[in-house]
């Protein structure tokens, strides 16, 4: 069970709930968030009655949650969750789209691919800044150079930048020049990375591990959320499977299950769940048609030349037929949405 | 490199050609079909010109095929197959629907849901009277009575069926009742079963392998194929990975990537793919959205009795809905299609 | 719940039992053997006693079973299962090494290898006559011919013969010349061939499906004990993994496993369990050691002319090291086990 | 291709070596060890010869290496590596066995399993200060106060000490505990985390990730190798699989794929890589007759009151029982190795 307090209950209020449980014999989790204070009962509390919790003074509600993911389950907060990306909204009936270059490679690259993507429709710029690679001789990214070519991108064109941030002691300089901070799928289990932007208020991406359960990955998102940040999406890009002819093997069950289990916004990577440009848009069709809330998607000028993704990414004439294709089928889904109610 | 001889060629043109051939060091495969002699030239043959087969009598043409799945391949076909089962177009421009119980439980079951999932939309009639069942004491199927009431529900309702065979012996009297056979997912490495399905004149709808790559999947199509039956559809039914939550995992990227590799129809089965019904409508939309000619979905009047399958079975007004919902998005992108032309 | 009933017992008796069952609510499923009926209770039978069906005229025991596989468990039959294959022991205290060519691709290729093997110390010589293959361009074996020539060699060198039979009607002519029977991991769930081997009276060799579990693959195991054949071994050939640098991967933890939940031998396939040569040895080593009742080991006298699986074979001379070094390792676990009764 | 340095190499003599290698168009990576510098050409360097490189003054040996990870590669460094814990040798000829609980618990818990697992025969004591737990809500272990009583331990029973640390800002403190710091499978491709313990003098006890390929592996001990660091031990600890009985599919193949692939150490873990501990002791004897240096083991005195992992936890008595096998085992395959020297 979950006691919710009302925004900006008292210290004394907060006290007295804590006391109430441990009396009945159980320990406590407190989320503290800049408005609102989050009690977790932890251990098997079948026995509590919510009522009796929600008559305490402070309280706003009590919710039973069968999931070991509380404060991500639906159980906890039935609405969608919606929340801004410097003023680009994320979830609910929102479509989003991010895209950009898996790596910041030159200040050329990004400004013409941020045109392009702008003029395409996307909403919110990607690029990796610091970018975790498998071999320690491969190129990692352009570091603080690359940041700073992104805040000249999101001047210049006023798209929100979302970057990946791969250690706790890099988030408060990434959250210098990010809208939105990436775990990437690497780190999806990096504990103290996790409490780190937590801590933080910006929004998060959090990537599901290649080899990550749903449930892990809710669980991911928890460690977030626990910490008092409760701006997460999720982003689905692709589980290991033992299929070669792909990269990754994009888990599509995934995207109505997370609508099922949780509030937060999904959104669909259709680049890395496929590896392969040829199959980056019927894919991202699918993610949409899924009910995803946005997709990712890695778009290059010139990508026999890139760093690295090339033959994932899209041209950005190809990216905008996608813009167009999804844009369509999620029009389709909101009327039929509509239509139902 | 494969050698299509002319429809009716004669036998000493086709003699001629697969001498020619031997003389220049390679062993030869013939596939004879009702109307047409296919040569596959085995081995290395990168060094053979295409060219100096065409001219000889009774050759329509030769073409490369950088594969191993020969006949299968979008290389020595460019074009989408297009077949009928009983009337009904599968491939192409053509969206096919098949729709019925996991297995045929009861004559009254069965025409209940033959009624309902005509007037919903469907186009050809699924239902198990074999079942392949992972334990010994579990319902095995009606056998030839399940059979027997698929044959009343046709001349009923003027649906064709579709209906798994398990062993090569049973073919003849499967295909005495089936308008099109079923090879199921376990079976998909059954090479003496797809030899005797080959030998057939049914169409045949290929399960993928749980367990199987695509390629495998393509090279069981070319058993099929290679002896003489070119009605090959292809259905993605899920593949197995570590994610617990959902029963097989369903391989969007499959489906492009069958369009770019084949020109065989590929068909989903968001039931299977899913093991859970309320996952099974937006899996269905996203199938069909990434460019799949078809879906085969299992509906039950009453998912909570059946014998097989009920968690994944959908009711006959959910089936419905996800017949209207997939066709909006399938007639959106024909016309997306339509206008690029 | 399982009632085992007396050797021999009258058909009256068992009448008798089934009565009473269904008397009682539950369904039957009865394995007739040659000399003896066992009668399985199926479904929810917790409430059932044993002993009230141990008094029953001609019931030798009554055995409750917790897991979905029932003559497999452990629970129904505590001791190790030993059996022979034409006078060579399996299962128990003995180390059972099986060994051979992929294929039979010649009289002069078998015969060597024979003479090889048997000098290395093998027990049972192995060979593929049928083969399956992923494609159907590939050798498919030397079928009748290849059997006849294990036949030469069996009688040549005193080996008793494994061959995998594919289809059921191709049981009749194997058995004829083989000694044991080889299901196949890509038929591990092919029903209609593992009723068909399950009626027969020769030992079977089951390998595990490439992506079944193991409680699939202890229910494959109970199609064939249910249909009366009780001389089982598993195979433990290496499931399908993400990792690309081996085959397959040899599931070291399915060895004790089996141990734990049932009496039936298991044997080690490291060959396909590695898919390279230079680990089959130190692989081998690790099944025994595990607790395996024995190998079966792909051998060639020149694997770089072998026409399927040279990659992994091993030259004679190799296979004869592996099995000292084996053999010592069993060796030291029966005085451990020993010296603890 | 590598240039090994001499050691203590001069400014100039590196200076000269990486300058000839940009003359000649390639790109270089240094990896400066405490006694050795390491040249790394990175790219395409297939035309070039090592005794071009050899030749020039301060220069050991420049050496070809065809995977993409160079100092772990056994063709840079043909014999085993073999270094020490505080005394304790691991790698070569040496079996090293790490043994403790899961958890630090309390002082009397560890102190009562330290002496335990001492008279068993175990050279190293492990147990977790910090712990990566999927819920946050979980015990996240000790922290500090852990690492205190690892440290009471040591001195008392003359166990080096081998615990995990998650983030790069805990290594200080952790390597002031710690003999040998553990890298946990989450962790694997936590860039940031390996480049810090590469820049520390501990040896490192590198986990394989979950679903982390060997090469992956490889790639990230080349993290820690390549910031000169070259006391690495690879630990297999068990893949995710399909497989739901058994909680990981321990990889037996990768022991001797390691002791072909690299020079590093290789030991493995029984515990985790079943998750049962009634398979531990096979297991374990498996892994020493693949040819592994050695294994890491959870022992508790209690393993029903444990606050993690208890269900793969051996009490005391069984683990001696595991030491004592896998030793004869071990002895058995040196005298092999020696008698064929």
């Amino acid at each position: 069970m979950i006691v919710v307090m009302k925004a900006h209950a008292e210290e004394s209020e907060i006290d007295a709930v804590v006391q109430r449980i441990q009396r009945l014999g159980f320990n406590t989790h407190l989320s503290r968030g800049v408005e609102r204070t989050i009690i977790g009962i932890v251990g098997a509390d079948h026995s509590l009655n919510p009522g009796n919790f929600e008559v305490l003074a402070g309280v706003e509600r009590a919710v039973r949650v069968l999931h070991p993911f509380k404060i991500a389950s639906r159980d906890f907060h039935p609405e969608d969750s919606v929340f801004e990306v410097s003023g680009v909204p994320v979830g609910g009936d929102h479509l989003t789209i991010m895209a950009g270059p898996c790596s910041v490679e030159s200040r050329e690259q990004l400004l013409e691919t941020a045109a392009a993507v702008k003029e395409a429709g996307a909403h919110i710029l990607r690029g990796g800044a610091y970018k975790p690679r498998t071999s320690p001789y491969s190129f990692q990214g352009l570091g603080l150079r690359g940041l700073e070519i992104l805040g000249e991108a999101k001047e210049r064109y006023g798209l929100p930048i979302v970057t990946e941030v791969m250690s706790p002691d890099l988030v408060p300089l990434v959250a210098e020049y990010a809208d939105m901070l990436q775990i990437g799928a690497r780190s999806m289990q990096n504990y103290a990375l996790l409490q780190a932007v937590g801590k933080t208020n910006k929004p998060i991406l959090l990537k599901r591990g290649m080899m990550s359960t749903m449930q892990e990955w809710l669980m991911a998102a928890e460690y977030i959320l626990s910490n008092g940040n409760d701006r997460v999406a999720l982003c689905e890009r692709g589980i290991r499977t033992f299929e070669p002819y792909t990269r990754n093997t994009l888990d599509i069950n995934a995207i109505p299950a997370m609508r099922t289990l949780t509030h937060l916004p999904i959104i669909g990577d259709p680049s890395h769940g496929t590896g392969k440009w040829e199959l980056v848009t019927p894919v991202a069709r699918a993610i949409i048609a899924a009910g995803a809330n946005g997709l990712i998607v890695e778009v290059h000028p010139r990508p026999e030349e890139a760093l690295s993704d090339g033959a994932q990414s899209l041209k950005p004439e190809r990216f905008a037929g996608l813009v167009r294709q999804v844009r369509a089928i999620y029009d389709l889904l909101q009327e039929e949405r509509h239509a139902e109610e």
